[in-house]
């Protein structure tokens, strides 16, 4: 196999519905590349729906993987952000055109021709300096990788939305991969964070494990009154389509509900919305500057997710049990630890 | 007739579908209330349908009209804002809670008991300093009536909103009583204007007359395209029910759909919000302070509405012609010139 590397990849469905193997080459090692060994990543949903081209634009053979940690090995001649030995992180983003707006401002992941990351799922990675993160000091690499997408897709909108002020109370719709750290990183913030949820069985973990100071159930009318006209935010990380009212509800005026789930449409009444001058946003991921400064803050308020270790060869029933919602709440590949190189 | 004023109002319609007549009485001059004799009322939207009770709390009989403007003819003992003789301006507004957060953030609009103004199609008012506007010096009174409600409500959006930054690309969905005002103060504060419209015959007017920069015929596919990601904002004035969808696709990345108008509710497709970091928020009226400052701009920037001058009498028939769209753009009353006060 080119270059040593092994990867843990798709090709596209053989008509067993079976998954096909395929070969993973990395780049040559460019003035301004990083070459670092993979020793932990992420699952994320999108990788879910990456292999099964939900998306429309997956080209196979395809290596998932974008929430990756490692350590450097090699760098090009020009490179100055890290050195040999360096821990690094990349996320959801390699590449951009590096000219539009979005660029310009530290917004890559809004770049028009973004250049979407794969191949954590593999030993060894080849990338641009410029779309690398720093780890910080005495950062832990493992539970600390699903940062590098699920951290930045909620510290971002709390950021971006002037949700991040001490004293505010914030709500999360959804306690899964998302959901878990948006509660961590508006606790680090200072606010006073409310879990919704529709299963109220997760009450007393968003309470006690993840530090919640308040949960509501999102189908319980009286719960929903009394929480009404009591959020400054909400930040809402779930998927499927559900019904938004009730959560304009629970907004205080000028309150804002920011989705960062990939839900389809919503219904929108809009006279919430004028009545009390709400509104509703969305996010995706940060950029390279933001990325690098929510990993700094990470590291100073201990903000890591909670995360089950799987070794390379599990990550199939992995994405299975994801599907099913099945994890608390992030699973992290040993990439390096259980990957066989031949 | 209670102290000589004489009301142009509305009393619950009786079995014959006819309006019946009724007698009007303003309170006495407390000590921080300022009387004043009304010169001009404009005619809103929101006169239709609280003169109908399309929103179920009008109590009859009702004298409406909340865009009002005069001179002060008595003030209370205690009354430092204004004196007699000074010209004045009433708003949406004569009352609020003045204990709430938003009271207390000069967002009275927003107060949960906030006390509506009517009473704008009579000679006379009476109103609790606080709630008055100081008419500027050689600003226009008669076209500047409109101001109160249409002005406040298209000026705050910008505002609030962040689109009142000079080099800004704005949209203007509609081009009735709220959206031509809004064209004017996008244009003071600088911006380039493109005024949406489901009518191609109302693109010379909103180019020749009211200064836009750009016409759009919302239903046209290629000029849709065309305008794909061009705008910064828009404010979107419209109450009927239509689809967003094709005002997301021509706001920029991290671009604001400010609803202004009464629609029921939108289809909110999640896409567009996530993937360019975009958001849907809604706007009322001003509070007092936030009034004062627009019309000072409005003065300052010599913005002022497009208005056909009516008297008291035409009243009804301004109504009928108003529910047709079939004004340019504001119907003002000549009110002193046109009452008789019996």
């Amino acid at each position: 196999m080119a270059q040593g590397v092994k990867a843990f990849g798709w090709a596209a469905r053989d008509t067993s519905g079976v998954l096909s193997p395929y070969e993973f080459t990395t780049r040559p090692v460019g003035e301004r590349d990083v070459k670092f060994k993979v020793l932990y990543c992420g699952i994320c949903h999108s990788d879910l729906h990456i292999i099964r081209n939900d998306w429309g634009f997956t080209q196979y053979p395809v290596v998932p993987g974008h929430e990756i940690v490692g350590e450097v090995t090699e760098v090009g001649s020009k490179v100055q952000k890290v050195k040999i030995g360096s821990k690094v992180g990349v996320g959801g983003l390699v590449g951009s055109c590096r000219q539009c707006d979005q660029c310009s401002n530290n917004l890559e992941s809004y770049c028009p021709q973004p250049q979407l990351t794969f191949g954590g799922f593999a030993n060894v990675m080849v990338v641009d300096e410029d779309y690398l993160i720093r780890w910080p000091e005495n950062f832990p690499l493992d539970r600390g990788a699903p940062l590098l997408c699920s951290g930045i897709t909620t510290y971002s909108p709390l950021r971006y939305y002037g949700l991040d002020k001490p004293g505010q109370h914030i709500g999360v719709v959804g306690l899964g991969g998302l959901g878990h750290v948006a509660v961590k990183f508006a606790k680090a913030f200072g606010a006073k964070v409310t879990v919704i949820s529709s299963s109220p069985n997760k009450k007393k973990e968003a309470i006690e494990s993840l530090g919640a100071d308040a949960f509501l159930v999102s189908r319980n009318q009286e719960e929903l009154q009394a929480g009404a006209s009591t959020l400054d935010g909400i930040i809402d990380t779930v998927s499927a389509s559900h019904p938004i009212q009730p959560l304009l509800g629970l907004l205080k005026p000028h309150g804002k509900l920011v989705v960062v789930g990939a839900a389809d449409k919503f219904e929108l009444p809009v006279f919430p919305l004028v009545s009390g001058r709400k509104m509703v946003g969305g996010s995706m991921t940060g950029g390279i500057k933001e990325t690098q400064e929510m990993v700094d803050f990470a590291a100073k308020h201990n903000v890591l997710p909670e995360v089950e270790f799987v070794p390379i060869d599990y990550v199939n029933t992995a994405m299975e049990r994801l599907e099913k919602g099945d994890v608390k709440y992030r699973f992290v590949i040993e990439v390096a630890k259980t990957l066989k190189v031949g």
